[in-house]
């Protein structure tokens, strides 16, 4: 009989120690480019390039063929995800799939939230950015990058008020209450990419090719990611069970867009504090609001979180990334698990 | 009795479950930027921007302050690693971390391996390449990047023989008995990045703070890696407790090398087949020998591996992503076996 108890108590602890949320049970880590299209170049005149520094140049040649316009997707799939669908996280302009990773401040981020929720997620680069690379240009991208600086960041973002960046750390000034960790905002701004603002069609075409592959799937999307998102539900609408949207800021026109194809597609809309004090927010928002009206007209779930008006206050754009962003994730999974989609 | 039994098997059973390599018992996954300088760019005039195709063009300031030059790491975290030390992986030129995830044919690659055989796994993107991001040039990088064509991928990686490119896939004629599964290569192109060959003295200052960071580790380091990964060892000896070299294509003067540095250091050298059959690659491994002399003269660990040589024929300076790359995997998970890195 002690014996007996002895094991018991031996068993429970090794199932206990399977099950536990400090760690994840990972049946697979991987990942792939997907889409993109091959391409060649001919008649380029010869380049010159320095082999080590200090060294005279050499000519090299530009031409011959390529892969270009493919997107990465990075995933971990769970041995026994509790989410009925994976989870795509998809990042916003002139950013990567690193937003939902660990967060600047070196706390876990959303990736690793979903994951201990029980989904298995996927994390992608869209095309030209991070590991999805990019083309020669003007040659194959038509025209050159811009690079986000890091006063457009801090005042696009809603961390600080327009005036309010330094480029000395310890003289900028945040929002009152901002929940963004802005000792680590240059350490944020190393996860900055160049962008490109003639590729939508591109990288339409591989996220619709991902979708293809992968789903069906829950899609969270982030701001410039938005638009993509909408686009591929509505060619996938039996794909995406469900579109969460986190400060989108674009959309397809509402005027032009057959809402009835979104009706089995929940989505929830969130937008943190402070759109109110700037013009560019407020626009983006009324644009959002008219794409939800529709979906709702239609008979959809369109559903609408302003985080403030349930207490949650101070977040930024880079809401997965603040300090209590913990809360917000917590937010979306209840959200997800009341339209069914965990087992 | 037969109670006692039944519990005694549902604990080996749930033991078991634990242990078995079907799975990976996860910690954590997530990732960081490290290293890299903030850079003021000011006085440049403004750039013109096409904000959506078609649309005229609108001007951008292009100064401002940026983050630069920094690297980026995924790591996966074990529970309960049976390595003694994290395995970290550093990819070659024009490529990135991806290198060591799954394989363009959709198997899986060396992370998945080194992860199944306990060591937890960091997968790295060097300076100006995938998710570290590259910086405007000329103003921050001082060249223009080059793009590596697939005709050139094709003949250096010792894939075909020179002059067996073609851009049609079913015309490439691959070399006798490859192991390179040649209907993903275009596949594996997806995965090019561009490079710059001014950037190395950025990429190194990036790198010792990784190792500086993480270490005590073993590295794992492909082709143009290795001389960062050199570098980086006789910068932390004390910190980098193994080096595997896989087709390692530069090293510091040996002639200036201060090779007691590394006597602690175990080192393994790997090559593939077909070197003796291209002019470069014979300079190469040269090169490497010369290098390699001197941690043998100094009494350090300083093993040589050619593959053909153990009968392991075909492969090609991208080994982890031909098909046996399970086997050349095996072998170095022995080495690093016998070196007493495994708990």
């Amino acid at each position: 009989m002690r014996k007996s108890f002895v094991l018991i108590f031996g068993l429970l602890l090794a199932l206990g120690g399977c099950s536990a949320v400090d760690r994840l049970e990972v049946a697979q880590v991987g990942s792939f480019q997907v889409g993109g299209r091959p391409v060649t170049l001919s008649g380029l005149p010869p380049r010159e390039l320095i082999p080590t520094p200090g060294a005279p140049a050499i000519k090299v040649d530009p031409n011959g063929d390529f892969e270009v316009e493919a997107m990465y997707v990075r995933y971990t799939r769970l041995l026994q995800p509790r989410a009925a669908y994976p989870l795509l996280l998809w990042h916003g302009g002139g950013l990567t799939g690193v937003s939902f990773e660990t967060k600047p401040d070196g706390q876990p981020g959303w990736e690793d939230f979903f994951l201990k929720a029980g989904h298995s997620v996927y994390v992608s680069d869209s095309v030209e950015r991070g590991r999805a690379s990019w083309a020669r240009y003007p040659e194959i991208f038509k025209t050159e990058p811009f690079f986000r600086s890091k006063k457009e960041a801090w005042e696009l973002f809603r961390i600080g008020a327009a005036g309010s960046y330094a480029t000395d750390p310890s003289r900028r000034q945040a929002l009152p209450g901002s929940q963004f960790p802005i000792e680590s905002f240059d350490q944020f701004m190393k996860q900055g990419v160049p962008r490109w603002s003639t590729n939508d069609a591109a990288t339409q075409a591989a996220y619709n090719e991902y979708v293809s592959k992968v789903c069906p799937c829950v899609i969270l999307v982030h701001s410039q990611g938005a638009n993509f998102a909408y686009e591929a539900a509505l060619a996938y609408p039996n794909k995406v069970k469900a579109l969460v949207l986190v400060e989108p800021t674009g959309s397809p026109d509402p005027a032009k867009t057959d809402f009835a194809k979104l009706r089995n597609t929940p989505m929830l809309w969130i937008w943190a504090d402070n759109t109110e004090k700037y013009a560019l927010w407020q626009t983006l928002v009324a644009r959002q609001e008219k794409f939800r009206e529709g979906v709702k007209a239609a008979g959809g779930v369109a559903d609408l979180v302003q985080l403030p008006a349930v207490g949650i206050r101070g977040n930024s754009h880079m809401m997965m990334m603040d300090r209590n962003s913990d809360a917000i994730a917590q937010l979306i999974q209840g959200w997800i698990d009341k339209h069914g989609l965990m087992r």
